[in-house]
């Protein structure tokens, strides 16, 4: 580093950039209680346009971290989508309908808000759980990476120099647009028509040296999660792999004045809406896509360039100039005819041109990792953007917690890149077919080969449907997913096996209703002690905990008690996963917890028939009533059949681990605990003090 | 007043007392843009302890003001009601369970949460409204009505004088009490055993009255919200009328350490928990009731005097130096013998001796309201003060704010006193059947004529759920209620007939599923534009508007189409209610809101095949979406079968007119729109402007 003499700090997590990726990390690791800090050289957060779908996965999660309902009740939700085609006569008609949101996918479906709500929604958590406060206008001028200490945890092998930036040079130049004599924000600024405005800040900052200041920041571990121009990635040397398209969209946020759901002028077939999710598809030129939001805001992605005139000009970048809220609009215009549509309203617009690029890497060493836009980039048309970097970030999170915290190996982390990385090669290759199909001419007729036809249309979003709900992300086998196979095949080629020694099997036909790899599915148990139902998700809230549910069966039967009782008698064990892993200064759920479902009746049940374990005792606050559940039906709420649902054998029951963000990581045989101990010991390390102290102590061992 | 230099200001309500009937009176004219001042004498919010059951019926108005979930989400939810009773032997053992709430009554189930988080959720939306803050540590000194402008509805008639107090005369005493070494809060000085202590509070004041300062507020209304010792109800003279019993009752907010969950002591058929309200009944010792709350707290109600002991003293005040936490622990394990129950940690505690009292007047002139405590007290077991004293201000702040517009005349108000009155007198009565059940001692066999019957213990508690869910509220007839009969005898005996010319009968058999008078019932219906499921009840939230809700039918089908076409008609008709009370400068629903439920199927509808009354357009937000909703199946949320659930025949259907505060007021034959009209004629006064401008402008008369 050039001059040296300037305020230090330590922290044991940097993060650069407070887009989603950049806050849902911060959020995930201030829930685990991980020192962090998060810079941005911009200055304010978003307050209107930019992404808005929320996949029913994200809103899982967003529950998991406690403001899921503060999305579902701000936001627009979307049920519909209609399909629009051309008729014989090259009049868009209506073709088709299906549900938005694949029926009983999950507890949430897809829906619309905009980014500074989301945004807004990641700093009060961050802020209840006592994090760091976000630093704005503070730009990253140096990294150093000391290679000769990634390998020790302790370390802080990454050094960033900041220079902290006046309000001034933290503002973007905005392009002033007005509709109705009103300033309207554009989105130029973050979109890839617009050249990057790094270099410029930092020149800027220089030249105002006086009103600025300069930091050193020592950590352990660093996220770029700092946008498709990432600074972070370009001092990896890091490349994004992959093509431009040519096709030029605009995006328009506007309160629609139009008769785009009147049938006057139609036939009676015809009756769409503007309040639904369209994709229209005009014969000749180029396609719209209606997004409705809230505050009866719509959005409309609209095809700027045909394959066709793109063709004469190339695959050159679009003239800047010649994009307004006027050019987009009358190219909706001109796609959505004879149907017309005005505004009075203008909330945002930008323009951009689909490059459909994947990171090479997304990590250096394990200590610089990569998410969001600076490893993936595609269409925004499907949704995906802003969910797939918050799902990257939401991966990471807990394992580099696990891994600050000494509980962890650092070897799982690996598994982010695995796993990440793969995900973002099938969102590009889903992106490809579903930009294809939009940006492509309809077919003629049958014998338009070129043409996309209807058909092929509708089975895309049917299929692209469930892709899109973020509801099958399947993660491979690896160290942390105990899957058949080879590790290499199932994620993105890297090697995250656990050794030979301390490799596991799942049982997957115990419950064929939970698959491993994907995100534990949910209906309603109840509460054995109080009998409140609660979605089986509401029991795993993001706070970094293992979970490890037991199907108990019907203990009321004299051979599943048994089981139960050895179950418990097992997990108490002084060589268990939990005694072995958990501080023995540490809450007895401070890195587990044991969760029991059974299903005798809940009326003549009690937790006093189940092992400590499932009930364990604070001298202070008595008896633990929250890991009990039993399915049955509920007074109000109606009956979850979790057994039936997940088709679990009531007479043989299973075991499931259940990773801190809510994948499944193994199904197994319910008392054979061994296998779970095995599980944990390829990548956890022993808390040496419990364990010792466990060894020399006799009333641990209860049997 | 005796010396009239003091500053003075105006506001439309005044409102003395922050506690929850108080803060529900501010928040709800908040909603309705009512200038509001709400001060207390005391200097600070509640922070624990106190009222804590939420009715689903408190639910249901806490939605409407866009808080339930919180609520909901923040609360311990009750499911199931445990009675515990002596068997043959003496010995406690559990008798019956029932659920908590009656299914099916509500969407919501009766929760508990403590006092505290309620005024937080009252106070954030005070200042979400933009309304005033709480005044507090504002003590009222003298309060003046002026009769002679009693009835000139633009008059501020109430003149009150105040001192504002410093901040060690604000803050109450406490007695000091300590649990493990730690201070305690108690209840004491709010509980009926403490003498008031306003006089001292004013004394002080003025011994210190450099520290203060002194205002003079007009209102053109004001509000006794000031609990038990009401300052207001004494400045007017009035009296509750009623006697206090010979019960004394403890109440503890522990987190118990108890083996009353325990079988292992008893034989098989005990299996009871500390996480379920149960009521607890022994052989000669009293009774206890146990509420479970959140963080693992649970109050516990503890009978200390049997009605045997407290013969032999009378009724004199309990000794109240002898009440500790200590001596009501004794009584409440004397009870619960031979289970154990101890605690370390106390969170609050207090004492009471119950005293069933109703005010003999809820206003003097109209002009001055009281409300909540200071017009009913009871015993808290049944969980219905602080439920019963929001629901009044929530029937009085619509009525209030209604005629401050100038939109309704002032007899309105008349009906608070008839509405709330009679149900205070309901719930005395209730609670005097309740309190002997739980306070008496319990029947030793069948021939114990004295004894209560665990058959009489257990039918009052069904039958109390409905009752105490305060969904069975069912306003009598008056000029807002359009019930045949008397009105003198369905409420308090308050003559709040319309005048005979406007009295309009319903047709309750159109609807027999929404009986007028109740609160309008909810299930699921979809709007026609998106495809949304909503609760009926969330289309009505608490802002001040009536709703009038069409059930149209199906009308793909041509009889109902033209009757659907005929209602829009007669709506837009300048001598409709609509035109004839909406003012011409303000919005299309200020004031009514029109909504249409059809039942033609929703793919093949659009809001196109209705009369623009029911899709208004304004210039810059274009067609409103949100009024039309159809009954059908939803993709994700079931199908809520309005039409059959309300027993609503579709070719008939019917119109609904609900009144701000949810509650029916009239079901009519859906194109008998004359009927409706002639509703509000008894107490609306004409938007003259819009009403003169109507009968000039020949635009309006579009048949």
């Amino acid at each position: 580093m050039a001059n040296v003499e300037v305020p230090a700090s330590h922290t044991d997590v940097l993060i650069v950039g407070t887009g989603p990726a950049g806050l849902m990390m911060a959020t995930s690791l201030a829930k685990c209680g991980i020192d962090t800090r998060i810079i941005d050289k911009r200055g304010t957060k978003i307050f209107n346009g930019q992404a808005d779908g929320l996949q029913c996965r994200t809103l899982e999660i967003f529950d998991s971290l406690g403001f899921g309902h503060r999305a579902w009740r701000e936001s627009n939700h979307m049920l519909e989508i209609r399909l629009w085609n051309p008729d014989e006569n090259g009049i868009i008609r209506l073709s088709d309908k299906i549900p938005d949101t694949l029926v009983g996918i999950s507890r949430f479906q897809q829906v619309v808000l905009h980014q500074g709500r989301i945004e807004r929604f990641f700093l009060d958590t961050i802020q209840e759980c006592g994090g760091n406060p976000v630093g704005r206008g503070v730009l990253p001028t140096e990294l150093h990476i000391d290679e000769t200490l990634v390998d020790d945890s302790h370390a802080y092998p990454i050094t960033v120099r900041v220079r902290h930036l006046s309000e001034k040079e933290s503002t973007p130049d905005q392009t002033a647009t007005s509709a109705n004599g009103e300033a309207v924000q554009d989105g130029l600024f973050r979109s890839n028509l617009t050249p990057d405005d790094t270099h410029e800040l930092i020149a800027r900052a220089k030249l105002d040296s006086k009103a600025n200041s300069e930091e050193t920041i020592k950590a352990k571990y660093l996220l770029g999660a700092d946008g498709a121009h990432s600074w972070v990635r370009r001092q990896l040397g890091f490349k994004l792999e992959g093509d431009s398209t040519d096709y030029i969209w605009g995006v328009l946020d506007i309160v629609p004045i139009t008769n785009f759901l009147l049938k006057l002028l139609m036939n009676k077939q015809h009756f769409p809406d503007i309040r639904m999710r369209c994709a229209i598809h005009s014969a000749s030129s180029g396609s719209v896509i209606v997004i409705p939001r809230e505050n009866k805001l719509v959005r409309l992605y609209i095809q700027l360039t045909t394959t066709e005139n793109a063709a004469e000009g190339g695959a050159a970048k679009a003239d800047r100039s010649k994009i307004s809220p006027e050019t987009i609009l009358a190219s909706a215009q001109k796609i959505m005819a004879p149907y017309n549509i005005t505004y009075r309203k203008l909330d945002w617009w930008t323009a951009y041109q689909i490059g459909q690029r994947v990171g090479t890497s997304f990590s250096a060493h394990e200590r610089v990792f990569l998410a969001g836009d600076a490893v993936h980039t595609h269409s925004p048309k499907a949704g995906q953007g802003m969910n797939v970097s918050m799902q990257d970030t939401f991966n990471l999170a807990w394992k580099v917690a696990s891994v600050v915290k000494g509980v962890s190996s650092r070897a799982i982390l690996k598994t982010y890149q695995s796993e990440r990385r793969r995900i973002a090669q099938d969102l590009i290759e889903f992106d490809h077919r579903f930009s294809r199909l939009f940006s492509g001419r309809p077919a003629k007729d049958v014998m338009d080969a070129e043409g996309v036809s209807m058909e092929e249309f509708k089975d895309a979003f049917v299929k692209g449907n469930l892709f899109a709900s973020g509801i099958a992300v399947d993660y491979g086998a690896s160290s942390i997913v105990a899957k058949a196979g080879e590790t290499t095949d199932q994620g993105d080629g890297t090697e995250v096996s656990a050794s030979a020694k301390f490799r596991v099997q799942s049982t997957q036909s115990l419950a064929p209703g939970i698959p491993v790899g994907k995100r534990m599915p949910s209906v309603k148990v109840l509460n054995q002690s109080d009998a409140r139902p609660w979605h089986f998700q509401e029991l795993l809230p993001s706070n970094g905990l293992w979970r490890i549910a037991f199907f108990v069966g019907d203990i009321s039967r004299p051979s599943e008690r048994q089981c139960a009782e050895a179950i418990g008698k097992a997990i108490d064990h002084e060589a268990s996963f939990l005694r072995r892993y958990t501080s023995a200064n540490a809450r007895y759920d401070s890195g587990f917890e044991i969760l029991a479902v059974h299903c005798a009746p809940r009326a003549t049940t009690t937790i006093f028939d189940f092992h400590p374990v499932f009930r364990p005792y604070d001298e202070l606050d008595g008896w633990d009533y929250a890991k009990i559940f039993v399915d049955e039906d509920s007074y109000h709420e109606g009956h979850g059949r979790i057994y039936e649902t997940f088709e679990i054998d009531k007479s043989v029951g299973c075991a499931v681990v259940i990773r801190p963000d809510q994948y499944v990581s193994y199904v197994g045989a319910a008392d054979y605990v061994e296998s779970i101990n095995k599980f944990f010991a390829g990548f956890m390390i022993p808390a040496r003090e419990t364990y010792r102290a466990a060894l020399n102590n006799p009333d641990l061992d209860r049997d």
